[in-house]
């Protein structure tokens, strides 16, 4: 909103006396201004909403209950041993939605592949809370079945990508196949549009998933989000400038600039959450929050056609999810042919498995932070070597 | 030292059949790659270091036992009231030191600026380990006598920038004092060489200082340390890069770009040392690490020309000290004036104020990340707001 208003006082001033008094609105032209400005505008929101939000949250006793399920996979601590987890409002995902929608509108251009990602943030997200609403309402775990969550987010992400596919401006996001190392496209025409709808649902729905279970402890889902988005930011910011998108030989996506606003009101809004989210909570994100980050992250890495590089940054979310995967596979595999089920982790996801082992809440989270900048590191490094 | 390694074979194989077969060797060339090996490889290196060197120390029963002084002024927590604290060794920032200049050496080119750096952070770590040394051994908060502390890094200071004043090809790092935001230099000449050496020897000083204060709880110093050495990272990595450095309108320093690479190896150093120093640490870095990061923090601040954007990006150093410093005077002063000691924070340095308003430790830590992650933000953007 604001580059449209600065633009406009520019075109009106232009020629007169005023002109180089208001120059400095030149500023709203750059990318990184705008991102500066956005994740400030996010954080600072974040800072004043945040205690409103988790009073009133309280109020309406929002907030979870759980336990483990019998394969010793949990979303949350089992709260009995636990009493400190006890009565945190959840649905704080509600509040980082919100922000990084509002300064979203207010920094980016509106253009389509912001609209869009806008638009996916907050499907996901009503997913997520009705799914976080059942759980209150039943007082159990399970929320929205499985597969119905499934075919949700299948069929938001097949509208998006078909969306993508049938714009001519945007077609060659989903019908090039992209592989990080190689330069070319690896797959094209109606092959590559068959297999780049199926990535793209694989790596959306998945990522949403992933991050999804991810979220089971204080700060742990929020703080790699902003870790893997950090990637992005720099991702989208090359892919959207033709000149370092040449220079890097990586597609040369028109308007994904407008994608690293978005991806710094994410941070910004991420670490305003952070903020009430460290350990020892003051608040969760819930279904509603790590939904919609998680899906919405796979949605950027497919807007600019580097969507394996999401696998790479965000290895922890895979590790999460294979982790459960794994448990419960071998669980159901054990028990059918042992007649007792038996565990490869001591708890899953993964995150519960080292403290069983004896690390405490805090160490976890960080240790997985440093972890989280590694793969970074490594998902940035798709930039440069090819 | 693989740069050399790299460009030897490349030379001796040059017009030879092998020359396409070894063409990988090209990405040594590249700082980025480079900076990304580093960064890998001092992580990696803390991983395998970290267990064995923290068995060491607690063997050699190198630990703190700390106690606030009368104004209410505490390096670290007392022990008496976290008994977790206790027995933790410390010193661990020989291993953070040891690593940066093994990895640095391994991936950096060895110019002139890379070696100033190493030696500079060699010296502090040896004069914060006299002082951890005399701490240790009579059993005291006192460690090396403030005023003979200052005389050291003042000397270590004023050699350095000597040192870079007298060499032709550094001499404008000195002569001419860069402000943020002004293009061109506010004071050349000897005007600007009098006044550089000051400048130099208040950075270099005054952020190995505030570094030491800020270091008072698991995982703060380290952390914040890391954020602020990502901000030098993008800037000397600018300032290398002819190109960006026009673009962007800061000095162009030529061989900055080697500092990129120490910059990663310190943040690569710094996430390894994280791991084990994270609530609750099983690790301090003690002054041994504090000084010296704080005081090679300063030094690529000014070995870029940018000495002013290290009190931006690092204003959390800086609060932590003034904190300190209105502290002691507000005492001192109420105490001469009304006969009793008056306290403006309810403990210095700032963040264990914030402890004796109920914050919990690791919520102040992640708090004072988010913060510092905000004045990261406006450090970088003096590179674009010109």
């Amino acid at each position: 909103m604001l580059y449209y208003i600065a633009q406009y006082i520019t075109d009106e001033l232009s020629g007169t006396e005023w002109e180089s008094t208001f120059s400095w609105l030149r500023l709203f032209k750059y990318i990184t201004f705008r991102g500066a400005g956005a994740a400030i505008t996010a954080l600072l929101l974040s800072w004043w909403f945040g205690p409103r939000v988790i009073e009133w949250l309280k109020e309406l006793k929002i907030r979870h209950e759980f336990q483990p399920d019998d394969t010793g996979t949990s979303s949350y601590v089992d709260p009995r041993k636990n009493p400190e987890k006890f009565g945190v409002p959840t649905m704080g995902g509600l509040m980082i939605v919100v922000i990084i929608d509002l300064t979203t509108l207010i920094w980016a251009q509106w253009i389509k592949l912001v609209i869009l990602t806008l638009f996916a943030i907050i499907l996901l997200c009503m997913l997520g809370f009705i799914d976080d609403f059942l759980k209150l309402k039943y007082r159990n775990t399970e929320g929205v079945r499985g597969f119905i969550k499934l075919y949700v987010q299948g069929g938001l992400t097949a509208f998006a990508a078909c969306y993508l596919l049938f714009n001519k401006d945007t077609q060659n996001l989903i019908s090039e196949v992209m592989v990080p190392f190689i330069k070319e496209p690896v797959l094209v025409g109606t092959t590559g549009a068959i297999v780049g709808v199926i990535i793209t649902m694989l790596v959306i729905v998945g990522t949403s998933n992933a991050v999804n279970l991810t979220d089971g402890m204080d700060g742990l889902a929020i703080g790699c989000v902003i870790i893997v988005t950090f990637v992005f930011l720099v991702m989208t910011y090359v892919s959207g400038n033709v000149i370092f998108a040449k220079y890097l030989q990586v597609p040369y996506v028109p308007g994904s600039g407008e994608l690293t606003v978005f991806c710094s009101a994410l941070i910004g809004a991420g670490l305003g959450f952070l903020w009430f989210n460290c350990y020892p909570a003051m608040v969760f994100m819930g279904d509603t929050g790590s939904l919609a980050l998680g899906g919405v992250l796979g949605m950027v890495a497919v807007l600019i056609h580097q969507p394996i590089v999401i696998a790479i940054a965000g290895a922890i979310f895979l590790i999460e999810a294979l982790s459960v995967i794994i448990q419960r596979s071998y669980f159901k595999y054990t028990k059918h042919r042992y007649g007792e089920g038996r565990r490869v982790f001591k708890m899953a996801p993964i995150h519960h498995h080292f403290q069983k082992l004896g690390w405490k809440e805090s160490q976890i989270v960080t240790r997985f932070y440093v972890i989280t900048v590694l793969f970074a590191v490594l998902g940035l490094a798709t930039l440069k070597i090819r």
